[in-house]
């Protein structure tokens, strides 16, 4: 049994698709959640940036005493992932690993499909993670820069969110995958159109509650999960508080009523 | 005579439309050109974010050897001109004071619209500087949050663009405004559609031309003007310099053949 909280960070809301998933599974669990919105979107960044961002998110987040760290951000888990098992000694988990895992082993013809940010997809993490697992299967990528911008501006079930997602599919539905796994955390508030467009037989594999569900597996198998029956959930940004708990509301389904505290991220 | 180049910074692109300007009006201006593409968008930050971000691009600029700085960006113009004044000896101009005084000159029936991104309508400096120069005028502001991602994804001329630009527009073309300032600089590549939504009628003032045009009339007021005849420009950005030379040359009407030069502005 571990009582201290699980730290969960993004570049701004998208890391609340994987909150939701620990407050269905793990209701019990504290939660310490970092949403970078004063240096939003990590998709066009870098990797020599995202290093550092990535690296001031974790030591924010281990400023408190937790347990383990979700980086529930597909841009920052691709383009971290590799220098991480090494550097520090709290258990951080990314999403690529689980939602490849689960990809693998859903899919029946071996074709699987990942939509991500510019730069999740240049890193190509989930290609290279699923190939290790099945080196025959056939993996195809697709960047979709606009839609965390449509995410944070509130175009969830819009006309034009739905032409940008019908251009941006085109090619992955001629793939004749049956498998397209969500590899930004924001993707899955456009679940359903996503779903129309692709087709219902489509399996949709959600990377923020995926890494939800192996984080549970972690803390179970090594007897930490938390032992209350209602967890609690400090939430903090890194630009205005304002629109976080308004905008937030909408990935938990379910209103944020804690106070949203501001940090000076730069300073970690 | 001063034949020290002019500083010109944005969030990114968007600055490169005053930097177009002044290649057609002053041709023998040196210039040192900042894209802050590391901390893009800025009309998503809070003005602590803000004042912070322009203070270090400030500082950058700075440690050339330059004669003014235009801020030409519409958010950081309108969030910090306040305290610029009192606190430097570079000249220091933004957008918002040329552009207000030319639409103040320009409009016949005394109705001007403003279109901005969420920060610079939320600080209201282009109606207060309209209003100072005309009590009387009728002013309608409206925030257009998705432009700049559109056009930093490529989305010039799309159908996508225009539906949210319809969208965006619907409630001040019912104002019978006939001068709409571009408030922010990335806004002018939207021009062909804007123009076509609003009506040929109406006039749009590019709020980075009109700023090189100001910059124009301080410089030659002030015996400031460069003597060469050839310009020699150079571009810095804050993350990947990969992208900046392709979409940048879109801004410019040009290709962008000088190399363009990465710099960590948190150490500024």
């Amino acid at each position: 049994m571990d009582n201290r909280p699980i730290g969960v960070f993004d570049s701004g809301l998208g890391g609340l698709s994987c909150v939701k998933e620990i407050m269905s599974i793990m209701p019990g669990e504290d939660v310490i959640y970092f949403g970078d919105t004063g240096r939003v979107p990590y998709g066009s960044r870098s990797q020599e940036t995202l290093m550092k961002y990535v690296r001031q998110d974790i030591r924010f987040l281990r400023s408190f005493d937790i347990k383990m760290i979700i980086i529930a951000c597909g841009t920052a888990s691709s383009a971290v992932l590799p220098w991480i098992g090494d550097e520090l000694d709290t258990k951080i988990m990314g999403v690529v690993q689980p939602a490849s895992k689960k990809a693998v082993e859903s899919t029946k013809n071996g074709r699987i499909g990942i939509l991500g940010t510019a730069a999740t997809v240049k890193y190509g993490k989930y290609v290279e993670d699923i190939k290790k697992l099945n080196p025959d299967a056939q993996v195809f990528q697709k960047a979709c820069p606009m839609f965390v911008p449509l995410v944070e501006n509130g175009y969830m079930d819009s006309e034009v969110t739905e032409i940008i997602a019908r251009e941006y599919l085109e090619e992955i539905r001629k793939k004749d995958v049956d498998t397209l796994i969500l590899g930004c955390t924001h993707y899955p508030i456009l679940k359903d159109v996503i779903q129309k467009i692709m087709g219902d037989e489509i399996l949709l594999i959600d990377s923020g509650a995926t890494a939800a569900h192996s984080a549970y597996e972690f803390l179970k198998s090594t007897g930490m999960l938390n032992d209350k029956t209602t967890g609690e959930y400090k939430y903090f940004v890194s630009d205005s508080t304002e629109d976080f708990a308004k905008l937030g509301s909408m990935f938990l389904s379910k209103p944020i009523c804690e106070d949203v505290g501001k940090i000076d991220i730069e300073r970690y």
